[in-house]
This record gives C-alpha cells, structure tokens and sequence, in this order.
C-alpha cells in the first residue's frame, strides 16, 4: 500500500503543506533556441497577463504563491497596480531578476566591461531593480550575468574579477536592510570561452566578500557534465550561503526542461539533502524556483508539471527512513544504505499527494482540472492583438 | 630555421597552392545567441552584399573561392544575376543548405513529422533547393535538421527513423545525377532529448541506404565531450562517404567559433588525417567548408582568420614526416612516433605561408591587409537603411 | 493501488515470467580501481565456487539462470566437469568472453597489433574461446579488445582498422553455424587517446562486414557523457544487429556500478524501447547480461540487486499505456505523452514483482532471504586457503 | 626568424632560467589501468634507484632538481641517506605525498571515514609524514584523497565533511612553522559517486579554514569535461591560494598523459596566465610539479619530455607581448587580442630552448642526448633480481 497523509508525521505533513515553489514570470511568454522562437496562441503580452498565468498554476496546484520578475522584460509604470493585480489573485512578486545582457552596451560584458560608462550603465541598471523592489516589496534581488568571453586572450580574466568584484560591491551597498543580493553561477553560455561567474567557487567567493546578506543561486542547470550538484546543495549549506536554487533539467546543454524531467533521481537527492539539513523549512531562507522555459510544449501546464515535480522529490525525500539510513551508513552496510534511499524513490507518493491536494480543497489532479477548465481557449480567444511577451522581451 | 616554401617537395606545394575553403554566406550577417543578437554596423542587407564580403575573404587569402547558400535565406528572385555577380568578384556558388527548421510547422519535425502534411512540406522545401542548385550550378545539397524532441516519451524515435529514411529517399530520387546529398549529423540541439540524426553512426546508416551519391558531412563542432573526432574522419573515409567538413570549433556546447580557436591541436590532428589518407587532392569529393558565425568578433576578419587557421593547420599536417612516423610506429617507440607528429605541429609555418600567398601575388597578412583597406568603414557608409541580414534570416 | 499480477495481460506476465539475465563470474571475484583492490573474506577461489556464487543469485532472484565466463579467467581443465556442476545448481553457462588485454605482449594491441606474431597469438586466444564455446555448449562469443593507443601519432588510426577487420574475418570464420561474434565498443580506457572500437557506428560497420551472424553488444557504460543511449538501442534493433546488452551504471567514467544505481529513468528509458521493438521476446536474439563489478558493497547482494534493478525497469516498461502513448504523440501533445510514460515510471511496482516471485515459490524479499540464509559466513569459513580470484584473473 | 635567447628581456631570460619543475618518484616505476600493469626491463627496484632515473632526467634538461616522495611507497630507514643520494646527483627531495587509500582499513574511507579507530589511523599516517618532512628538510605536505562513495546513500555527505575538517585540522595544527598543507581535488575516481573534495571550492574552503599555511595543489587532469582550468588557476592566485601544480593531461578521463600531450594550448593558456600574474616567479609560491605515471612508453623519456613541454609553454606564455594585449583588450578587439596571445603560441620556441641548454653546458636536445648515454641498456642488465616499484607499491 502506498503512503497516506495519515502515515506522515506532523512534521512530515506540515513541511509538504508550507512548502512553496517561485515562478518565473518568462516561463509564461514565448521563448526558444537560437534556432527559432516559436509563436502560441494565448501567449500573454504584459507583465499583468504573465501574473494570470501564474496565478493558474497556484490555482491548481496550490504551491507556487510567488512570481519572480525580471526587469526590464516585467517593467510597469505603476507597480503598484502590479501588486495589487497579483495580490487579488493570491500572488506575491517575488525576487527581482536583473537583466544587464540584451542592449548593444553590454556586448563585451556588464558589471565586468573594462568601458567604465558602460560598467555604471549596468550597475545603474541593478540600482532600478533595487527601486523596484522597494515598490514591490521584494527582498532579493538575483543577479545573473551573461558576462565573459569567446576567445582566449580577448580580455583579462583577472582584470575581470576585479571590475566584477567592485561593481558587486557598489550594488550591495545600495540594498536595505532587508534586502539580500542572490549571485547565480553559470558553466558556460552565452559566453563560450570563459563565463565570469562560472562555479559556486566563484560565486561563494564574491559573496563572501559581500558581507552577510549575499547569498548564491543554484541553478540545476548550470553545471559542467557529470557534476554532483547535491555535493554543491551540502557545501553551500555548510558555509551558509545557499540563497536559493533555479530548478529546470537537462540532458546535455540546454537548461531550460521541466524540472525533474531529465533525471528525477538527481532531484530526489538534491531534495534529500535539503531535507537532511533542514533547509525545506521556511525560516532557512532557501528559496525554491523555477528557472525554465516551454519551447515546445505549454506552458501553463508545463509550470504545473514542474511544480508537482519538485512536490513528488520532496514527498519521497520526506519518507526516508533517516535512523534507518545512518545505522546503515555506520555500519559501512552499502547495499542497505542505498536500498533505504531507494526505498523512498521507488514509492509512489501520488497518492498521497493527491490527497494532500483535496485536504486543502484543490482538485487532486492538477493538469487534468487546468486541461478541463478552458482557460488556455479563453486566453487565445481574448489575447487578440499586442506583442507577446517573449523570453527575450 | 623554419621551412621555406623551397624545402617543400612539388606535391607539397601543389596541395598548398590548391587548397580550397568555401564560406558560409551566413557569417556575414548578424548573429548571437538565444540572449541576444548583437548588430554589426555595415552588415550585408541581402545576399548579394554577403558575396561582396565573401569575396574579400577570398581577395586576401586566396583560398576561400566558393559561397555557400542557405534556402531560403539567400533566395533571390535572380539566381543566375546572383552567380554572375559571384562570379565578377572571383567567387563561385557552391553548397545549397536547406533550412527546415524555421516555421511553426516545423516545430514537431520536418522530415521526421508524424504530420503527413508538415512532412510533404519539408520534402518539397528540399526539392526547392534542387531548383536552386541547378540554377546556381551547385553540385551538393546539404541537409541538416533541427529535428528531434525535448522529452522522453513525446514522440516514437523508432517511427521518427522510418519516416526520415522516407523522406531522405523522396528527396534523393530528386537530384540530378550530377548532384549528391550531404548529411550532417549533431548531438544536439535545437532538440535536447534526442536529435534525430546525432552521430556519425546514424549519419551512415542513412547514406548507405540512399545510395551512392549520398555522404556524411562533419562539423567539427556537432560531437559529445571528449569524441576523438579524427577517428571518425578515418571511419568515414574507410567508409568512403565523408563527403565534407563543416569547420568550426567549440569550447563546450557552442559550434561556432572560429576553426583553430579552442583547440589547435585538434584541427592539426584532423588535417593529419586528411593528408595521411589522400583526401586534401582536389579529386577525394572531400570538401572544406566553415558553417560558423561572429558574435563578438568583426565578420569579414573572423572568416578570414578562420581561411588562415585551415591552412596553417594543413600545412603544418603536410610537413609530418611520414616516413619516420611510419618506422617510429612499427616500433612501437610511443613517444618516438609522438615526436614526429609534434616536430611538425610545433613547426612556425607562418613565414612559408607568407611566403606562398606573396608568391600568388597577395599580401603576405591577409588581416592586416584587410583592416588597411577601409572596406569595413566603406561598408558602415553605404550600407545604410534595409534590414541587415542575420543568421536566422 | 499499485497494480497487481492479476492487472497484467496474459503477455505483460508472461514476458516477465520468462526474463532472463546473464550474470557475469567475474563479478563475484575481488575487483577495484587502479588505486587499489580490495579484499573480501569468503570471494571465490575458482570457477566452480563462481558458480556456486551465481547460482545463490539465481536461486533468490529466480531470472539468471546463465553466467558468463571470461578466457582464460575461468579456464579449468574439464569444462565438461564445470557444466555439469553448473547445470546441478540450475545455471547454464553462456556467453563467452575472451580476454587480449592483460598479457604483456598486447601491450601495444591484439587484434590491431602491427606485429603479425602477436596479432596471430590474439587471433589464436579467440580461437581458444571457441574451443571452450563447443565444450560449454556457449554460442556466443563477446569480443571486448583493450586495443587502442594513448598519444597523437602513437599508431596508425587507418592501419588498425584495417589489420582489425582481418582479424576479425579470421575469428568469425571459425565460428560454428550455431555460433555468433558479439562484438563490443567502449568509449576510453584502458586506452586514452583512441581505442579501435569506440562507438556503435564502428562496432555496426565492422560486424556488417563479417556477415549475419555477428552483432553488437551494447554496454550501458560505454559512451561518452550526454549520449542518448535508447536511441542507439533503436538504431541497432533498426539494424537489425542488436546482440546483447551489458548492463552497468556510472555517474561519470567508471562504468561498474549496479545497474539502474546512477540512472534509474535511464534503464527504464532503454527497457521501454526495448519493450516497444519486441526485443524482450526471448526469440529476439538480444540477451540481457550484466557486467559489473562490486568494488565496496556485497557481492552477491550485489548481484542481486542488480538483477533486481532490471526486472523493475521492464516491468515499469511493461506497464507503459502503449496505446494513450501513440494517440498523445500523433497529436503532439508532448506534456501528455510524457505523463503516459511517466506514469509508468512513477508506479511502484515492487509489490507486484513480490508477487510473481511467490507465484514461482520464492521468497518475495530475494536480498532479506539472501542475508538470513548465512551463505556468506559459511563461505567465508569454507573459504579458507588458496588464492581469491579477482577481475584480473 | 624565430626568437633567440638575444631576444629576450632580462627578466624572461631570468625567468626561464630559473625555472623548476618537481617530479614524481612514482613516475619512474610500473603502472597501468585497472585491467593491466605492463612490467618494464629496468624499472627501479627502490627510492634509491628512483632518484637515480630523476637525476637522469635533470641532468639532460637542468630543470627539474627535485622528486616528490610517496609515503609509504618511498619510505626507506634512513632519510638522510636518501637525502645524501638524492644531493651527491644533485637532486633536492621535495614535496612529501601522504598514501591513505591503499589498505583494506581505508575501503569506505581515511580522513572521513565514521569510524573513529581508522580516522585516527589516517592522521597518524600524516603525522608520519611530517616526521619524513623534517627528516628529509621537505616544506610541503600534499594531501590527496581516495576518499568518497559510490552509491547515493552510502553516507553522509555532510558528516564527512565535517570529519574531513576535523582531521585536517589535526594534521594541520602539527605541522612546524616553515611546513605547509597542500590540498588537491579531484572531480572523480577511484570514489565514483562523490569524492569528499571534488573541486577546487571545496578544497578552497577546507584550507581557508585550516589557517595560512594551507594552500590548494591544482592537478590539471582532475576536472570535469569542459572546465576552464586558467580560469581556475586566476582564481586561486587571487585568493592568495595556489600552492602547486600537478601537471599532466588526459583526452577524456585519465590523468596520466604526458602534460602538454592532449591539449598543448590549454597548457600554454595556464602558463600565460601565470606569467600574467607574476607566479612564475621563484618567490610566488607556486610549485610545478609532475604528477604522470608512463604506461605505455618509456618512463624516463616520459618525465623528459614531460619536463621540455612545460618550459616551451612556458617560454611561449613569455613571449605574449603584453603591451598589445592590453591595448586591444581595452579596445575590444577581439581578434587582435586574440591573435597577440596566438602569435607567441605560434612561435616555435625549440631554437631558443636549444640555446638556453647549451648556454647552460647541455645537450640542446635533451630525448635524444639521453638516448645515446645508453643509461636504459644499463639499467636493464643491472637492475636484476629485487621487486620493482610500481605504481601501487
């Protein structure tokens, strides 16, 4: 028989009922490869109609009550009016992603640009972020650069570091004191020879030198091939700088698949860590989102999808036997250790999630309800005219 | 004293002075990344202004005298003006590529589309390029797919081969006997859980069964981490059916470096194999071309610096002293055997090629040449008003 | 309510009935890294007590009833003798495997070897295997060469192919009518720089050449990092030259650990093909054997566990809805048809496979049965004197 | 014409001149891959003959006077005699390397290992070491670790983390006041799930902790596919961390390749960042040290060659034109910048290397002066009788 809501202890079955996962307002607008970009009905064309979207999928799925939003592709006269529009619809505006990678200004780097104009320019344009989210609400303000390099030699790496470290410095110093600076590391893209912040070496780094409310993003999908990244989730535990982490998937380079689509076992494990450590509690200041795009299937559904992803690896995480796990362990019993991790990957915790769900008066089947309730033929239907917000715009 | 073009021997020097790259029209125009396309100022606005830029490259090193097209990127309403204009300018018109990848319908597949429909359509876009081909003279159809699928289960691999082998034959029967089909095979993307034609293997299989006029083309850049890329050179051409190279280079996932960029060694290595097996003679059917793009860089430099990479690279692979790699192998003298192979990688091979163009009548530094020129500031000049040509147009 | 054996069709239940593995001996002798071997009390000291070993693995598991022997690993003067004490514990001996690898003459190669005396003595030693072959009544012999070189320039790449496909034809030629050529490829080590057989595409082009009855084992481990390895599955069973798999796991190079241990959706995406082709069948000529090693857990535990791993993924692969799978890919409905998939994968059906094990009389808990039966304190106080075998010998 | 000792500056002269890069003892003994050991005619039989072959090895390049020791393969009774031999060949014992992942105690692991008995075992095995230290005048402790898991679950990530410190601490707080810890990473083997320091973060971490005199030793063949190393080695520097290189190189996952073999412009790339920064400088802190083992060819010409390759990168990153750089670093010339770095990569710099030996009393081609001394035959007919040293022992 699989698990129920009454096999959990309290603790169990509060963590999965408090638990809450970030959308990322861009998963909602059109987005693709460098190859094409391809065009959907009903895609939303303004920040307002991103927010509906999102607040679709907490409708349904009853665990994403946050939209990240990124500035400027989410910018509004009155945010305000944006807070207010999400609030209705029982949504919070989220962290604040900056974005310092798509004006001609920024071709040979941001925050890094040995140009001292444009180097002001993007941190300018972080100080804007810094505004928004006073008027938002937000505290954390997330920083990702496309920064780097295609070719050895074209600029100094070191030089590099230094430029960044400044800049970083100068925003951090603009923050309040509730506010916290999220730096995100990426392995390689849209620079192919050297990115500036490629590593969590690299970024706990920079972040350490920040000062206390500086704290770096994983992003699963940021990795060189074959890296442990719940090693990575432990370390960054260990030093108290894991600030948050982008969930998507991959299978070679893209990071942009549904979450737990690519490998589910690796986000069992990564959930088994934070599980482990306590960090699933709300008050551990790691916040879970979602980093993604859906080029080819829908999106609304396809946030759904993630988001009950990320609720099956932290139900299964949840059912570890962890005495059990560390009398094996220390008895060096390999085979026994690893069968009572697997034990919780290998149950099926649908049902009880299921269940979960109607416990809180939510359907239990959130792709079928959203699939039934017509909403995607309204958009289309309504969604007539005006620009449709895209990943790049 | 590095070598002289004296201390060549006759066959040596002939393979020199008749090595041929053709150029991608594609690099001419603007390019980036799914972030951001950066614009170029003086950047070609339709496909007879990327022959004029073609056609510097070949003006300064004299071994780049053929274009290739990309359909319906390069189409013009006058093919045969199009020729002639190639051909005032030294340049001939060379492989016609199709370009199945940028249409809604495509978004589930071209040839590989369970859509019958969508199917017919991607067949009758290739029979197109064969109307282009026998109007531009050109002797080669290039086909590569964005073909595949993001996740696991969306689509049948096993149906999605029948259908392509369909497909590939509907298109084969169409060429003239004159004509070939090259196939090119990549890892991955655009798709990212299966490409439909992902190694050389598959690339193979496919060719063997459409005949004899069908080949393999291999970029360099289309390969898993680690592939020993030489290796495959010598399969194929055991095989005989390496029909091309698309030359480029990558650090990790990216294909579109400048050739020589990331790893010199390599490309030395690959020519190696070129060189030790026959295929640089004119009459191997093996042909030279660089499928690359210039983000950051200056284009008409880029393609030129990418001209001079291939032959710095040839050359040295023409100076390995075959005899005595051959004893140094047969006896098992690793490093021995090694030392040959690096004597000649090691060797300044700049001066003899200095010497060779200034034999031919060129300047002996094409990229120095070419900045002194002022075309690039001509071109910024003239070229004002129209949309700029871009890669994904 | 995870299902049960009475939800399954008369054809599901039977395919699992009727599974097969093929356990390698080699797994129950010490093994390690090149840093270290460890010893375990109560490891084999020959063939004979392998088989004993084996045949505990089948004995709990009920689904190996074939080892694999390696030459001359396991060589024993009366094999007759070693069938028969086989055949009283339920086990037939399968597949042999030749070993070309730990002599120092093929230092520099075997089959490929430039020096025609040592390539006749590795000629020689598959010879030898088919000897064996007639004695055990085995009809397949599985080639895996350590052939390869470490350095650029090292050995000709072209020459070895060519001496290869020689060597190949004269082991081929001796086969009997009933026997077959399983001929394997591996991505690196023990060479470094190439091995001669590195990709499937090799393995398809050399096996073509020597006719009908030899084909290619594909071992899980074997490729490079981000290889789609269902899709080679399906390219192969396209080929019609699927042979044999060797099933292991690995997180990065290793390619020894417990299969479905790195991977589980992987296994399960390998076994859904395998289930889609009709490959399970018996009568498809594709055998399903593990080659693994257990360097720091329980050997025969680890066996099991392993045997285990496999029927889970085909059951899971038996359970996809074939049906709602091909209508939601038609219709392109790429989050549905992956949900069709993955609802299968996410079923729990361990308690289904219980059942079946006391359908057949087993005990429904192979590796708790197992460790209550004492067999390893008995072996390890019977064991006593001589020497343990080991991977290498 | 290529560049002459005349040519350079006072300072690269002097820099070249007083290079120095350490060698491995282990480089001159037996070693394989799992699968094979190849036995070598000649091999030494103790540290004694070990030191001999690296004094061969100094005395034909005149750069490479000091050999690390592997305890407790070179454990002798008498370190000052060892240390008189090692002086009366000119050669300096150096770096002491601790071996705690060869006996059967250490098989789920040393330093981190949960049980107490073995962890203290492990950091006497240290405390030996630094006894070797003072015995043998050595200044650096290097630490590399066996240690890791290889199934999800077998143990606690986070505890052995925690123990890992502890340990080191232990280890650390003995070291006398001109002594160092030198902690290397490596991303994989022989653990092959987690290593407990997988990456120069983690080491970073740990010896930032431990206190000044903790440094992190950066193996160039220890990263996952695709890893920007230079990039690595500029952020170590910039932490003020770098303590020493091991150098070596692999095609894919080895490690053991002669440096410079696989990928000579990434090693090119790494010294020219070390020049950038001024580490090349005898005071800097930063060791160069060999960590290859030679399987396949011959060991003394191995470390030869090995020895030459990092000092003609050297000489090339000495001949960047820095100036230039600069200028087209600041101006955003890609290419140009690029092709400053390329130009002295182009260089052949063996002419200048030639004349730098024989300005020093050498043989200008060191491999083939060795050759002719006729030190291999002798080493064969002398070395009889005795074990050889290998890899493992």
């Amino acid at each position: 028989m699989p698990p129920s809501l009454a096999d959990l202890t309290p603790t169990q079955a509060r963590l999965l009922r408090e638990q809450t996962i970030e959308l990322p307002s861009w998963a909602f607008g059109n987005s693709g490869t460098r190859f094409k970009v391809f065009t959907t009905p009903g895609a939303p064309r303004d920040p307002f109609e991103k927010i509906d979207d999102a607040a679709q999928v907490h409708k349904y799925t009853g665990i994403t009550p946050r939209v990240s939003l990124h500035i400027p592709w989410d910018s509004v006269d009155d945010f305000a009016r944006l807070r207010e529009h999400a609030a209705e619809r029982g949504i919070e505006l989220g962290t604040i992603n900056s974005n310092v990678f798509q004006d001609d200004d920024y071709k040979f780097g941001s925050l890094t640009n040995s140009d001292e104009a444009v180097r002001r320019k993007a941190v300018d344009a972080h100080l804007r972020c810094i505004d928004v989210m006073d008027r938002t609400g937000s505290t954390t303000l997330k920083v990702w650069l496309g920064d780097g390099t295609n070719y050895p030699g074209q600029d100094s790496i070191a030089a590099r570091q230094d430029r960044l470290a400044d800049s970083l410095g100068r925003i951090y110093g603009a923050l309040g004191e509730d506010q916290r600076l999220l730096l995100e590391y990426k392995f390689f893209e849209p620079a192919f020879y050297h990115t500036d912040v490629p590593d969590w070496g690299t970024a706990l780094a920079h972040v350490s030198a920040l000062g206390e409310r500086a704290v770096v993003c994983l992003d699963t999908g940021h990795h060189a091939p074959g890296t442990n990244i719940e090693f990575i989730v432990v370390q960054l535990l260990r030093a108290g700088r894991l600030g948050a982490f982008d969930f998507n998937s991959r299978f070679y380079a893209d990071d942009d698949l549904v979450v737990g689509a690519a490998d589910p076992f690796q986000l069992f494990r990564i959930m088994h860590e934070i599980v482990s450590s306590g960090a699933l509690e709300a008050t551990s200041g790691v916040n879970f989102m979602l980093d993604q795009c859906h080029n080819l299937e829908q999106k609304i559904p396809g946030e759904i999808l993630s988001a009950l992803n990320v609720q099956e690896a932290t139900a299964k995480a949840l059912l570890v036997d962890r005495a059990a796990l560390d009398a094996a362990q220390r008895s060096h019993d390999v085979i026994g250790a690893n069968q009572v991790l697997m034990d919780a990957y290998s149950t099926d915790v649908r049902p009880l999630l299921r269940e979960l769900r109607e416990s809180q008066g939510l359907d239990p089947d959130p792709l079928a309800a959203f699939a039934r309730s017509g909403y995607l033929a309204r958009a289309e239907a309504e969604r007539v005219g005006g620009a449709q917000a895209s990943w790049g715009a």
